[in-house]
């Protein structure tokens, strides 16, 4: 055992995964006596990704986790030095967010206009955490969002996420975190398993093959390893070749074979007839290559037991960033709203609110001024953020990981039918303004 | 100062930035002994992103970092116990990549099929580095390739890199690298300054602005604290009343004003002309709001002194993977290669050099065995791999950031005319393919 690395690592701040001119404005507002001034700033998303009908909340435990290690130690107070004054490096010193957080919970659906986090505290507190609690936003919103359309095209047969490769390597955790809240069913990411707990799993890849002197040496080592449940992946030469001596060399109890190249399709259908005549009728069978949710669902009718999916779940399928923004509505009770061409911000710290019909379905995010006129609210209303940080403390009792993702899952059933289609099309529910003068 | 927390974390370890099934392969080619065969591995682009003309080398010393702190301890091992078996745990508790490592040097540019990495060892050794060498692979060139675009366009302009809130925390980090790699000059992300020495910066946000009773108080507060050569962000409320505003509180000296909304090119040139008639002749104007290459290029004939860059360039610009794949080609001196449809592999190890016209710019890429015939030298010619890690440790005296960043600079001199174009085409050179039986 090696003993001078560990991946459970003491606590590495989070304070330097900010932009620098979070450090500037606090000096300016310390000096000038702003700093203390109660604000609130809101995350939201004016739009969602074009055609979307639905954005799906994640990175909320990882930002209050980010919360609790954003302080600033010698190595950070180090860089910071040359860059602000005496009075701001002692306060960061010092610094501990102690203000509040609400949010929308993890595995909720968002739409446009959507206040899915509000921070509240001191300008000095609330500010600094900007740059961080977008970046865990932005990137596992998008994440979440596209892995939710993958899910539900998928139905239910299993989703494995295999993107780790072709994302930066801290962030494949993360969206190995955000698919498995999404639906997906196993990650092949390890530091995703022992991180989260999430199901972990894997095949073989073409090397395995390719390091034997033949395709059956290969196949056989791996059952001998991994037993005759393994999946064998059988398209590194000649798949109904392939097919032929995974079934020799395992028997028709073998787990699955995995299919990476060529017309899917076309492919899944004549290797399940090729298990079914070779008599390995529970032989499972496993898609992968460039899948996304389009051609997840088009291999509806196919018999297809399995996706694996890899780029389009890491980058968002087309949207690897949600957009979201981290805006200052309030100051010491006051309403505080930019008028920037085309990226206002409504003034005011929001509640939301989505109605629902008798039978269930959705029809409305209402989005109202927390201390203002509520709407009357019904019994099939859902009043949707919650306390996440209460005096710079984590609130007790949040969801855990499989919470969120029974909750995601029951969300999306509330979803008119239209918002679950996948071709282009507007928010799946309009989300009407309550806020006086807009 | 807070003791418990430090970004001067001890080495974290890489092991499980891993998928699953380099584990499972392992034990099953330690079991039959063909863990010991002697591999390379190769990392590699089918292709380009559609229409793009070149890629950009980036990541390697990042790579041999990850390399470095490739080890199981404790928490790496318990995780790994319920998946592999007793003899694998054993060698993985000492494992240390001890193989060799060639590559193109960061900042290099690279074409589809360019050898851009070669990984070789037993193949124990060398199998498990595939996951994290690709993720930092495909993120990291990824960025760099994009960037490198964006900093032909802006020439002799100053480039701000300002994405980290639309990246992964940590992506954001290494993103910022790729960015100033690739030519940009300044990066809003304090951890890429104090990790890698790249120079920081920023200017202030709106919500700096909201804070204050009024636009005038805010920026008396901000050039207070930074004095007047800061950057005032002028569109809160009314971009001209912001200028005035501007000027009539720092006077003439002002160092720049920013604009991050509205029509930017109509708006740069009415900035300019207002700044000059108010005697601000030198203050800078600096552009930012959703510019990528395109907008950056079609902002070339207005009075900009800056450009920040966000979205953009930390997603790749449309492209945020690239798409390097991880291939076995030889074991034991003997050629592998994979048939898989659409995904073949080309078998033998492989090196590759650049020619160039006698003018110095390039004409072809070519790709030989390294151990077969070489292609007949000549002095214009460039071998472009060099030796990065010899018998597991780095190579002495590889190219320091600041280097490489000169070599993209010097490499792209060296395109034909047309590979620096934004409009989509074909890779600005081929790739001649010098392969028996290929």
């Amino acid at each position: 055992m090696t003993a001078e690395t560990t991946a459970a690592a003491p606590q590495v701040s989070t304070a330097l995964l900010t932009d620098q001119y979070e450090m500037t404005m606090l000096q300016a507002a310390l000096a000038d006596g702003t700093a203390k001034r109660q604000c609130t700033f809101e995350v939201f998303a004016r739009r969602l990704p074009a055609g979307r009908r639905y954005g799906v909340v994640a990175g909320v435990q990882r930002f209050i986790d980010a919360v609790e290690d954003f302080r600033f130690g010698d190595a950070e107070l180090a860089m910071l030095e040359p860059i602000v004054d005496r009075p701001t490096l002692e306060f960061l010193a010092d610094y501990r967010f102690d203000g509040d957080i609400d949010g929308y919970p993890e595995g909720e659906l968002y739409f446009p206009g959507s206040p899915v986090l509000s921070v509240r505290g001191t300008f000095a507190a609330a500010v600094m955490l900007e740059t961080v609690a977008l970046s865990i936003y932005n990137f596992d919103c998008a994440v979440a969002s596209a892995a939710a359309r993958m899910s539900s095209a998928a139905g239910d047969r299993t989703l494995i996420e295999m993107g780790s490769r072709r994302a930066h390597e801290d962030a494949a955790v993360a969206a190995a975190r955000a698919a498995y809240l999404a639906g997906f069913d196993i990650t092949s990411n390890l530091e995703a398993g022992r991180r989260y707990g999430i199901p972990t799993g894997g095949t073989a890849a073409h090397s395995f093959t390719l390091l034997h002197d033949s395709e059956e040496d290969a196949f056989a080592a791996q059952i001998a390893a991994q037993g005759t449940g393994t999946t064998l992946l059988v398209d590194t030469y000649d798949i109904t070749k392939g097919i032929e001596t995974a079934v020799r060399v395992a028997g028709t109890d073998l787990g699955a074979v995995r299919i990476d190249s060529g017309d899917l399709g076309v492919l899944a259908r004549s290797a399940r007839d090729q298990l079914d005549a070779l008599g390995a009728k529970q032989t499972r069978v496993v898609l992968s290559g460039d899948l996304d949710e389009y051609a997840i669902a088009a291999l509806r009718a196919e018999p297809v037991d399995s996706y694996g999916v890899g780029t389009s779940v890491v980058t968002g399928s087309g949207a690897p960033t949600a957009g979201m923004v981290y805006k200052l509505v309030e100051v010491d009770g006051r309403p505080v709203e930019k008028r920037s061409e085309n990226k206002a911000s409504l003034g005011g710290r929001k509640s939301a609110l989505r109605r629902h019909r008798s039978s269930g379905t959705a029809t409305e995010e209402v989005v109202f001024l927390a201390e203002g006129q509520h709407p009357e609210p019904d019994e099939r209303d859902v009043v949707l953020p919650i306390p996440l940080v209460r005096g710079g403390s984590r609130v007790d009792g949040l969801p855990a990981l499989v919470d969120s993702r029974r909750h995601l899952k029951d969300a999306l059933v509330t979803l008119p039918w239209e918002g679950l289609k996948l071709s282009q099309g507007d928010p799946a529910i309009p989300t009407t303004l309550l806020l006086p003068g807009h």
